[in-house]
C-alpha cells in the first residue's frame, strides 16, 4: 500500500478542507495517510513573519477567505470565520503528536478543525480541547499529557522535519520526498503516491 | 456565451501552463476568453518585495521549480529553467496590451512565454519580441509599437484594474467579479463560468 504524509497545522485555513476530506479520498485511492501536526509560526518567523500572511497582505487574505468559501460550500462543509485568525494551534498540535499512534487521531484532528472553522471555538485553550476529548470516549484530564516534556519535544522534532522536508506553508503532502503544497494538489499527491507503486 | 479574464504576467512561472491550456480548454467548455496582460512588480513592491517571492523565500522557490516541473510534465510542455528568473515582462505585456484585438494576440502570448521557459530567450528585449512578431507574419518594426505613450499609458491601467479587481498574483482568473488564482484553479473558474451562465 502506497502511503502519503499529511502536515497540517491547526490555524491554517486551508488545511480545514484537506483534513476533513483527505481519510476517504485517500481510502478510495488505495493510499494510506499519516498525519504530520507541525507549527507554521517557527517557518513564517523564519521568513521574517510575525502573523500570518492573509493578514499581513490584505488583498491575499480577502481572497483566501472568498476562496474557503467556495471551496467549502463544493466540499458541503461548514465555515464560520474564526474571530481570532490564526488561532495558536500549539496545543492542539502537541496533542496531536502524543496522540497520533491512536485509532481516533484523525476524528480528533477533525473535531479540532471544526471547532476552529465551523463553530469559532478558541482551540488554543483547555476547555475546548478537554470536550473533543471526551466526546471521543477519552479522559478529559488527557489534555495535560500536552505539557509533557516528551510531547513537547516530538512537536518540536516534528517542525523541524517538516523543515528539513523543504515545508513552507500548509496543508503540504508528502510522496517519498515529492511535496504538494495546498488543499488543491491532494488529488495530485494522490495520483503521485498511487503511480510511485505501480513503478 | 460565458467569459473569463486571464490575467497573466510574462515573468510568472505558473502563468506559463496556464497560458498553453487556457483556450482549448475554455473553448471546449464554451467559454470566451479575454487576455489581459499587466504587471506584477509594482503589485510586489506595494507588498514590500523588491524581487518574486521564488528568490525572497528559498523554500518556496525550491518547491515551485520542482512543482512546475511536474505540472509541465503532465502538460507535455517543454520547461527549460530560465537563466534569468524573473524575466523583465514589460516589453512583451506593453505589446500584449497593444494588439489585444489582433486574432493572433493568443498565440503571440504563447510564443512569448515558450521563448522565456522552455527556450531560455531573453524576452526583455526586442530581439526576440521582433522574431515573435514575424513569425505570426507581423512587420518586426511593430515592436516600437510599446514605446507608443497610449500603449504605456493601456498597460498602466490594465495593471491599475488588476490592483482593483484584488489581483495579488498571476496568473489570476477573473468571472464576474470572482477570483480565482493561480494555473491549478483554472478548472474551477471554468466551471463558475459555466454556472454563472445557467443561472
Amino acid at each position: 500500500m502506497s502511503r502519503l504524509e499529511f502536515w497540517f497545522e491547526f490555524g491554517s485555513t486551508y488545511s480545514y478542507p484537506a483534513a476533513m476530506r483527505i481519510e476517504a479520498l485517500a481510502h478510495s485511492r488505495g493510499v494510506s495517510v499519516a498525519w504530520r501536526p507541525f507549527l507554521l509560526g517557527p517557518i513564517f518567523r523564519e521568513q521574517g513573519w510575525d502573523d500570518s500572511p492573509f493578514n499581513i497582505y490584505p488583498a491575499k487574505g480577502r481572497y483566501m477567505w472568498r476562496d474557503l468559501e467556495r471551496v467549502c460550500a463544493e466540499e458541503g462543509l461548514a465555515l464560520q470565520r474564526p474571530s481570532t485568525f490564526p488561532r495558536n494551534g500549539l496545543l492542539a498540535a502537541r496533542l496531536g503528536c502524543r496522540f497520533s499512534a491512536e485509532p481516533w487521531l484523525p476524528e480528533f484532528v477533525r473535531r479540532v478543525y471544526r471547532a476552529n472553522f465551523a463553530e469559532d471555538l478558541d482551540i488554543s485553550g483547555v476547555r475546548v480541547l478537554e470536550s473533543i476529548l471526551e466526546s471521543l470516549g477519552q479522559p478529559a484530564a488527557r489534555v495535560a499529557e500536552a505539557n509533557l516534556p516528551e510531547t513537547k519535544a516530538q512537536l518540536r522534532a516534528q517542525t523541524e522535519r517538516a523543515v528539513a522536508l523543504g515545508i513552507f506553508g500548509a496543508p503540504t503532502f508528502v510522496v517519498e520526498g515529492e511535496l504538494f503544497w495546498g488543499n488543491d494538489r491532494l488529488e495530485s499527491a494522490l495520483s503521485w503516491a498511487q503511480s510511485a507503486v505501480i513503478e
